[in-house]
């Protein structure tokens, strides 16, 4: 069958980079896992991500410099396979990996995921290393040429070449002996080398063939539309934009996006708007901080995530989260969209607002999300012909984040919104 | 609501552009029509579409130096409005106008269709010419920098300029005056200018307001599929390839292209793959000829165009098809893809073939398109899991265009293909 | 011989366009010769330039809306030739054109120069003029796709079609009956459209032709570096940049623009770092006032143009010089390495100065340009190999912008500048 | 001073890559200095330049698959720096590098050069190797994104690290000690990186320091003509093409190049047109061969080189030279070009043919080199403006690659030539 995971709705959970950058450990792991366990997991979410370099010895300790320290000491096997540095992931020692780390979140009832790079380390092909289950070494399937334009760890490995799908199924046999669920590959969905379309493919047949269910996770974005068909085929998600930060200027994009991608959001597969940088991020930046998002602007982008069903994912340290963006992460009803709603797509969209309309098949409900895109507060008149109804009098309708309900007595809806705010109407 | 027109299938016609190229003549176009109404209606086939420069004096005149002359005399009413030219469409005369012709084609039974450019004729800007219902005149909303990059005729509108909504708005009426049923618009669908987004817009709003139901048709392609919510809001058809014709290097990369638009395809929208080009093509280049299509490559052609369902327009000459190419426009059961199928969706593609797959909830059957997209004659093994279902074995297979039915005795489907040829099952 | 007219130095003169935009009279042209003849022809300022649309009818008067009315009325012969607008140039009458104004420069002891626009009318072509000394009209050489991308008055011609040259040399013939001296033709130095490089060519062909000699001057720029054979086989003086303003953001990057061009300087063969904005400029455009640029950055504009030796064009108005203008154009030690110096070259240029060398071989002096373009004030201390002397000691230096000599008594040479300054020192 | 090594001329030598690809040795490298020393260096060959990979182990077993073995096993020092392969050149081992091969050339009476790549070897970078004189190691000043696209084996260095220079220096000291006159750095002339701009200039420093003249040729090209002050400020030599070899689809384009870089030859500057692939070629390729050039393109192409001044540099084997290629290459006549003219410069070129003019102030004459571009014999007719005379009648002529002599008996000049031929004459 087409996916060897069934996700019959988009993945949630949390993701360690927003706020520790490349330096969590093992305990802020389990501290962000049982606080999911105890106040997030009842609502849907699941998913626990350790997030780049957890292989790096060091990591961090140049952060003026560098993001990711060239040529540093990464923690691999003899047979080119990188695993957790002990400093940072104590139980991994003795060959352990992350098994210990994920039968810990098993047992709390969620699922663990690992970002990994692209391809071979650059020190395997450069030491001759060998590949698993093959008389290959890793200089003979690494490509010299393929490499990260940010992050330089990896070579890119050449499809043709003998012991390249041993080598990625090597690395999913590995995951799937510690019980990984998620796997978050990165230099890989944007096909900045041309190999790179090749390796989704590869990394899907190795997951497949792992006999492991195993999310897989494209970055970063923005994904070539053009290659729609392939992310689609061989994918469960795959990032639709770069790095997303907490400031408009990225959120104001991802109207144009998600407008791009919303035919092809589907069971198995969800185009992804990426983290949430909600509560307190930045820590590992040197720049802790609570999200610059605005209240309104958190919930423009909840709105926006989950009509169009992208996955959603913390990017905020769960620990420290405050009331006001645990309700925000917590509202049942706008959740539902997610998990119930389907064939959104948007009605409009200019220079000052957006409409997007969805249906909850089982309820026999309608969702009707307007977003204030300027820079002002507004009210936006809505005809009923553009959500192909008669009329809107009489129509009984819901805001779902205040809950509030009215029965509309005009034959249009007047939408009153503030500066970068959004409303979904339930009807 | 939506669309002024309602297209539950795609629109299957004829178009004189393969055959007469600018040079088209009333006469032509009846004896056309006649044939249409006589052998082809009854299969599904009604628009007769008139293409490019029915307004232009002396239009081939030229050809060996200009497709179309240079500051060449055009017919064209006090307010900006393009004629048909009275030497070649006769019945137009006293400012009838494609009324009659219009007239004669209804009576057939069928539906007709016209060719226009975006934009205001050049001339009528340099000439300050009224621009009906408003006291602007053509050089007020015409703009000297937006210009067809192969067509001289016309200059793209300026879409805030006062008194440009108004000049489409007559242009619409006056067609639906004529009875036009069908608008293919050139210079646009590919937005070569950035005016050409708005100017979408403004046609269908033209439409809509015009009170006649017309398809609205845009070319050339390739469509931009970062657009393809504007298109499908706007529009019926979009050209997803620039001008397609009898030779396989135009066929091959129409694969890529049907996979990268196939989830755009509904009800009154369809991405278009533009004319076919069989039976007798090439008079008005000075290249009469027989299409240089082989039959193997004319059925992948006709298989591919009706499973991925765009519109079916015919470029030869009607009055010259062959009994071959007429079986080949004519088959029930392939054409029954084009108006019942739905949710068709590329399996595979590779350097070698293509396979598709779709379904018919009405007759709860699927089909199953195989091509040979390689240069030898190849046998292809698919498996069960490919189209979802358990086994191959026992069941009952129908190949559409030759008629054979089998009964399927082994648990893979083995499809031998000729070189560039394809088979259609249904089960 | 290689060009028509001899210009053993770059020209210097004043053009009507960074004043008065479109609108410039006959009576304000003439005001600005009299002051040229009175206070800089003596210092060798000679050229009286009247830019773009003189021939244009109400030219300005839709000035909130277009630079150039679209489709406006102009002036024109009935071979396609444009003429002065008689309202603006009332000497022009009776077909005088510019005949009287150019007389009356000549009288002064000045030459004169007029801009035109690459090509023929488009209303001429529409209306198919004719073409002087042909049989052919102005719609058989107009090419319909070759358009300016910001001026609506022209199509280029078809360089290969019969009646091209001749219409070019029309217009030759013309301005040379005129008395004209320069002609600045616009929309044909960067080559926005591929004919532009073999319209250069014809230009130069009717300019030999003609009998008359006149400086050929070629816009706008940034005119392109590989075809440097080409601006310096087919004419004097080429742009290397856009049109340039009163701003530092402009002026730095002329620096490299010079770098770049610094080996193509020569006799007859001047590229153009365009007008000199000083004085009072921009009433045309709606905004008069005096040029923007500090003096210090004005000091450092005519350094590097009279070191690289472009030509000099005042675009201020010149009634309206203030004495420190005045003395910033009539410095006749600056002057003379325009017209004494030659083998100019950059020795140094990085984020903060640059540094130039020239030499007069008539005088054997050497010329050293010191430039600050830094945001503040700097001291540049500049050994004496980089001058390729060996040493500065005792070295008598003048500089030459505030007459100062000394003697140098350090091996190195040490140079104070304010913020955006220059110095220029004579040994 | 600006170069410290003084080429008054271009140099002329012999470069091993064109016959040898990466596999050249010792003994190939003395017979090939033996050649030129007694049938050669009268004329002013001088060079021999050991080209790509002279420290790879194992250079050319792959080569059907790799020109150059990924992750291949380097001869490398302690400090970072790459030595000769001691299987390819036995003399260099005990730490003698290229100094007794060097030493072997010098009592020859030649000059000795070699080929290295911009940056630092990626296996120092991954095992944190030394940089000599420094308490730095290797993956402090190693880049891990600036790659070359084409070979495996470095990284560039980071500019601005601590260290960089220094290790450049310390290569160059290195050099100097062997005895290095000649210096062709690969992967930095195009500038593919940005910080390549950067390492010409920290070579050329580096080359300042150690003392010793050395010449510093760029490749690969083409050159960047924006870059060409930083070029000739920096370097002797840069190559204006990318690879060159013995085809007229690479000799025709050769002509625009030369066009546009001819006002950047001088001395101690010379565009480099790259290598004569003349004689026996390409058996380090697999493809040993006779130059596939006819003998008229050879001879087009020494002229174009000998009249533009490019370096000379020959890429067939030596010691099988035939007797016609041994002529071409010593013709002092048409060598004189290169050590005795200035100021070449291109008097005309279209699709047909092109003409250049150059002159010798020594013996106060002029060579005319006339060029057939085009696919058939034929007859230019040149007008004495063209070249700046009142007329060729009477004007002694001599063909310099024939030695005939003729009076002029008409006021043109007609040549004759055939197909992609050159004559060369000198009055």
């Amino acid at each position: 069958m087409k996916n060897s995971v069934t996700l019959q709705t988009p993945p949630m959970g949390w993701n360690s980079y927003d706020y520790y950058d490349t330096m969590v450990s093992e305990n802020e792991i389990k501290a962000n896992a049982d606080f999911m366990a105890e106040h997030l997991k009842e609502f849907g979410w699941e998913y626990i991500v350790v997030d780049i370099q957890w292989y790096a010895h060091g990591a961090g300790t140049m952060r003026d410099k560098h993001q990711y320290i060239p040529f540093g000491k990464v923690e691999i096997d003899e047979f080119s396979r990188l695993f957790p540095c002990p400093d940072r992931f104590p139980s991994s020692v003795g060959g352990l990996g992350f098994g210990p780390l994920a039968e810990y979140i098993h047992k709390l009832g969620l699922k663990f995921g690992i970002h990994i790079m692209r391809g071979i380390p650059r020190i395997a092909a450069h030491t001759h290393s060998k590949v698993m289950g093959t008389n290959k070494t890793a200089n003979e399937i690494a490509d010299p040429y393929s490499i990260c334009s940010w992050n330089p760890d990896m070579y890119g490995v050449i499809p043709e070449a003998e012991g390249s799908q041993e080598y990625y199924d090597s690395l999913m046999d590995l995951y799937a002996d510690w019980g990984v669920d998620f796997i978050k590959c990165d230099d890989i969905c944007r096909m900045d080398v041309p190999s790179a379309k090749q390796e989704i493919k590869m990394l899907k047949k190795a997951i497949d063939r792992c006999g492991r269910p195993m999310v897989l996770s494209l970055s970063p974005g923005p994904a070539l539309i053009d290659e729609s068909w392939h992310y689609t085929t061989h994918a469960n998600m795959w990032r639709i934009t770069d790095d997303f930060w907490d400031d408009w200027k990225y959120l104001l994009p991802m109207f144009k996006r998600c407008e791009i991608w919303q035919r092809h959001v589907g069971e198995g597969n969800y185009p992804d708007c990426d983290m949430l940088p909600v509560g307190m991020v930045g820590k590992g930046f040197g720049n802790e901080r609570p999200t610059r998002f605005t209240r309104e602007e958190q919930i423009t982008m909840m709105s926006l995530w989950c009509i169009f069903r992208s996955p959603l994912m913390i990017g905020g340290e769960l620990t420290l989260l405050d009331d006001w963006t645990l309700k925000l992460l917590t509202n049942r009803e706008v959740l539902k969209l997610l998990t119930n709603s389907e064939g959104a797509r948007q009605l409009l969209r200019d220079d000052h607002h957006c409409i997007w309309l969805s249906y909850d098949k089982q309820d026999d409900k309608r969702y009707l999300a307007v977003f204030n895109l300027s820079e002002e507060e507004c009210s936006i008149i809505i005809n009923p012909d553009l959500v192909e109804i008669h009329s809107f009098n009489d129509l009984i309708l819901t805001e779902i984040w205040s809950g509030t309900t009215e029965i509309c007595k005009e034959n249009q809806l007047t939408v009153s919104l503030p500066r970068h705010g959004a409303s979904i109407y339930c009807y």
